[in-house]
Parts: C-alpha cells; structure tokens; sequence
C-alpha cells in the first residue's frame, strides 16, 4: 500500500487507530524501501525521498500526535544515518527499514506494558480488588493498532488475570467502530462484552455496575488535556458525575508536549453523509445540516484515573514532566 | 386501527411518542364506537367492552404515565355517565367518542401552551434576551402528539418570535427519531436545525454556544424525576457540567404523583437487533450481547431550567404540588 493511500479520503477511513496509522504508514515506506523505490545512488536524495513520503503520512490525519512524532524520529533517524562517515545508500536504506520493524515490536510490547500498568491500577482502586466491569469507547484494539490494544489491552490484561466481570463497549457513532470492530474483537478472544448505544452509557455506568472508563487517546497536549473519538468528553463527565474512575490508556508517543493545551488541538470535521446514510439506507434527509466532529478534547481534570502509558499510570498533571524525564526531551 | 395494533410488538415501535400513544389509542376506541363495535342495548356491558379496550391500551408502553391516567380519567368518565338516571346506551356511546374527540383538541391546546410558557422562560434566562441555540433530543413533534409538540413545540415557539438562532438535534439511536424525524419536521417547518451524533451533544454545548437543552418526558414522579428516551440523563449530566439549563417539557398528564420516585418507573428492554441490525444493514455480530433499554431516569436535581407544563414552568420539587392544587388530585 503506497502511502498516498493513507491521505483523507471524503467518507472513508480505511486505516484508523492513531497508532496503527502511524505504524502502517511507516510500514508502507519500509515496503517501498524493500521494492527499490526511491534513489539509489544518493544518499541526500534519499533522505530527501523519504522525507517527502513522511509528509504525505502527516496530511493523514490532523488530529493525532503519534504520527507527526513517529515521523520526526525517522527523519532524525535518517538525517543522522546518513551524516555517519562511510555509509552507502543502500545500508542507508537497510537501516531504515529495520528502524521502522523495530516500531512494530514496540508498539507490541507497549501495548502489553499499558494493559499490565492499566490492570493493577484499576485492581488497586476497586473495592474488594475485583473482577471489575469497565466501558470503554471506539476500538483502540489489535484493530487499531499492532496488536493487544491500548485501553482494550487494559481489558485483555485484566480478562488474562481473570479480573474481568464484563466490559460495555459503545457502539461509537457516527462510524460504528464498537459495535464493527471492539464487540467483534473482544467476543473472539472470549471477552465477556455487552454492546450498548452511546446515549447508553450513563445510565450503564449507574445501572450495570461499571467501576471504571478506559479509552485511548489520539493525542495528548502538554497540561494533560486528550484528544480522542467524538463522545469521549461526554462520557467523562459522566463518569465524574457518578464518581467513577476515567483512565485514558494511550502510548507516550501520543504524547505531544509542544501544545499547551486541548484547545490548540486540531479538530478534524468530517462529512455528513456518515449520519444521514448508513450502507445504502438513508437516515435522515441528505439536506439536513450536519456538524460532524471526529473528535474532542477531554479537558484534564476529568480525567480522574489517570493516563496509563507504556511506562506506568500518571496523573495528567505529571505526564508531561514523567515523558520528559523518562526520554530527555 | 384497532386498539390490539398499539400493544408491544418485538422489533418495531409503530405510533411513538407517549402522548400520541395515548391519544391514538383513545381515538381508536371512538373510531371504533362510532362505528357501531361493542354491546348496544346494555349500559354495563358497554362500560365493560370500554374497561378491555383500554385495558389492551396500558400494555403498550410500559414507561408512559399519561396513557395510564387517560384510561384511568375515561373509565371514570364512563362509569359517572353509565349512572347518570336517564342514560341511554346510544347516549353513553356518543358521549365516550365526544369526549375523546375533546382530547385531541386538549392536546393541541396544551402543547401551544407549554410553547408559550417555554420560550418566555428560555428567553427570560438566557443572557441578552435572545435569540438562542438549544439542543433537544428525540422527536417531541407534531409526530409524537396530536400537533406542534412539546420540547419541539418550545422550539416552534420561538421560531415564531424570531428568537431562535438554531436548534440542535441528537440522532438518537438507536431508533433514530432525531435524524428520521425530529430533523425532518423541523426543516419542513423552516427551523434552523443542525444535525448531530448523540456523541456530540456536550461537544456542541461548549463548542456550538447551545444555551439550553429542552426533552420530553414519558412519566414525571411526585418527586420530579423524570423518565424519557435513553440518553436524556446523560444530556442532563452535561448540561449540569456546562452550567446549561436543562427543561422538559411534558403536558401535566404526563406527571405520575401515585409514584413517589424514578426508582420506581419500569424501564422497557428493547431488542439487541436495534443495535446490531439497521435497515438490512449488519452492524454488529448478530450474537453480540447487548444491553438496549429504551428510557432512562434522570433525577430531579439535574433540571435545572425546569418542567414546562401547560400551567407554566416548575421546579420539579414543586411539580406535584402545583398540579394537586390545578386539579384537585
């Protein structure tokens, strides 16, 4: 898949998940690599090539962090690789192509960090330590990402250690992300899972039990603030209202700390026709007005579980401070 | 239609909207008096073929309080006519469809007035007297009632004084009545509505200037909770957050003073197909287990702009006292 593919396209979103498209969109690049695409004889010609199909990945999708972040380290990668004294375009090209295999794995073992981390803090924060039952928003699975999942890893965490009861998943209008992607998932790795609409997640949270929220994130500015699937807002004021813990699970690499705050967020609008037309069957008048949001921003004071990264559980006043530390930015 | 059409049928909600319900239901016992159904020559026998009717009429729907209390108000009505010295069984007759034929004009006149009552008090809140952006949820129109509607008969109200800037409309999944009707009846009538996904309403509150939200209610208690189509409560929660008033808008019918609290309303279970099939669309796994109910109790203390009747505009802790002192109950 060439990475033109992975642009916006009017009424589509044929990769989603934040981190599988910064995965896949590196993965693309290493594909081409591999087939001989680019220059060959130049080493400044190369990185220029490359620099030129990261660009092409960061007009995907604005809102989300991890790809502009991804894309900044393999241009660093690439930048220094290629000042190294002796090395050709072809072992430049090599090395590329590992770097972005290596993402892969650590995508992987991230998510598997962020279910452990998830796991034994929701268990330390429940009455009586559990089997808990969670809600949980839009797909942040093996479908969004390189596999296990972000706050769907905290659920598999939680189900392996047989301290599930039961998660809700929203059904995640207006493109059906829960009910086509998470229930699915779930219910194949035998995940006790109920699928609910999205107006009925409040009356869950106060009627079925639920003791905690975990969603992902599809970008986290520097004062804690998240950016995540239209609803995410909604249900944390929910939860803040019913006194229930609201964790976003979400890799440090969605973590941008170059923005203050939510408000300087990008939010991506998308077309209307995802709520007049489902399939083929019409749901409302195609004139109607729509206001379409992909997302919205979760201000950090209502994120009262904390954020669960790869390297433990902050609260969102801390993270930035916590990443900062950790990889010396 | 006969009356049995109106009771429960698995998978289709065929007349909707609590108040229609009950009118339909009413005036499809004068249809079917009027054309000569049920015992001629006996008072008691005809007062009897009244009580089944309408007692196939308060199997429909569970939720709604004001089909059970017309029922209630016509047996009475039937019981004091059938003893009035002198009555024939033909007069007993003519008087039951004169009476129904009364309710429809009542409704009509009822709903004008909650409009009326509404809009003066939105208007007489909100910063600057107007014109303002509200949020409603659901259909509460002229396909919900006999005519004009109740939350929407607020918003015509102030369409009609030019003091409406725009009205937002929830999708309301998952039958839809806000994109299949609520949008519909709106821009038929020239309304500016804006479409959204139930996962936008608090987004569109803080980010769309929305000033206050406006529902219906299926049955208000003594002490002011109320029951309405799920996600009502979750709207009201983020009303509360956003510092937006939040109304309901019902007729004083609608209010059940025999229950103390919303604990104690049933709550209707619809079928998971709702949510996993759409117009021979299969949005989820037909096996998924879903949790689908069709209303939800919001509690008293989060309406705080208040219940327009068309008495005029309580607080709900006043609600019943208010309506005790109307009519005598």
């Amino acid at each position: 898949m060439a990475l033109e593919s992975l642009r916006y396209r009017r009424g589509s979103l044929e990769v989603r998940g934040a981190p599988a498209i910064a995965l896949l969109g590196c993965l693309s690049l290493a594909v081409e690599l591999a087939g001989g695409a680019g220059p060959r004889e130049d080493l400044g010609a190369l990185e220029e090539f490359v620099g030129q199909k990261l660009g092409f990945l960061l007009t995907a999708r604005p809102t989300a962090a991890n790809l502009g972040r991804e894309a900044e380290r393999l241009r660093a990668f690439v930048r220094q690789r290629a000042e190294t004294p002796g090395v050709s375009p072809q072992q430049l090209r090599e090395s590329i192509i590992e770097y972005i295999e290596g993402l892969l794995e650590k995508d992987r073992s991230d998510n598997r960090s962020i279910g452990a981390h998830g796991a034994s803090h929701i268990l330390g924060r429940v009455a009586g330590g559990g089997p808990v039952t969670l809600l949980t928003h839009c797909n942040t699975g093996t479908l969004a990402t390189a596999g296990y999942g972000t706050a769907l890893g905290v659920v598999r965490a939680l189900h392996e250690r047989g301290s599930l009861s039961r998660v809700f998943c929203t059904e995640t209008r207006p493109y059906n992300q829960g009910s086509r992607l998470s229930a699915l998932e779930l219910r194949h790795d035998g995940v006790p899972v109920t699928l609910i609409a999205d107006s009925a997640a409040a009356a869950a949270m106060r009627e079925r039990g639920v003791q905690a929220v975990v969603v992902g994130a599809d970008r986290v500015t520097a004062n804690g603030d998240v950016a995540n699937k239209i609803g995410t807002f909604q249900l944390a004021v929910a939860a803040r209202h019913m006194g229930i813990p609201f964790y976003v699970a979400a890799p440090s690499s969605t973590c941008d700390p170059a923005l203050a705050s939510g408000r300087l967020i990008p939010i991506e609008e998308r077309p209307g026709t995802e709520l007049t037309q489902l399939g083929g069957v019409q749901l409302a008048e195609p004139e109607v007005d729509v206001w379409n949001p992909a997302f919205d921003v979760t201000p950090h004071e209502l994120i009262t579980g904390g954020i669960i990264t790869e390297w433990g559980v902050f609260a969102p006043s801390e993270l930035s401070q916590a990443l900062a530390a950790r990889d010396g930015r």
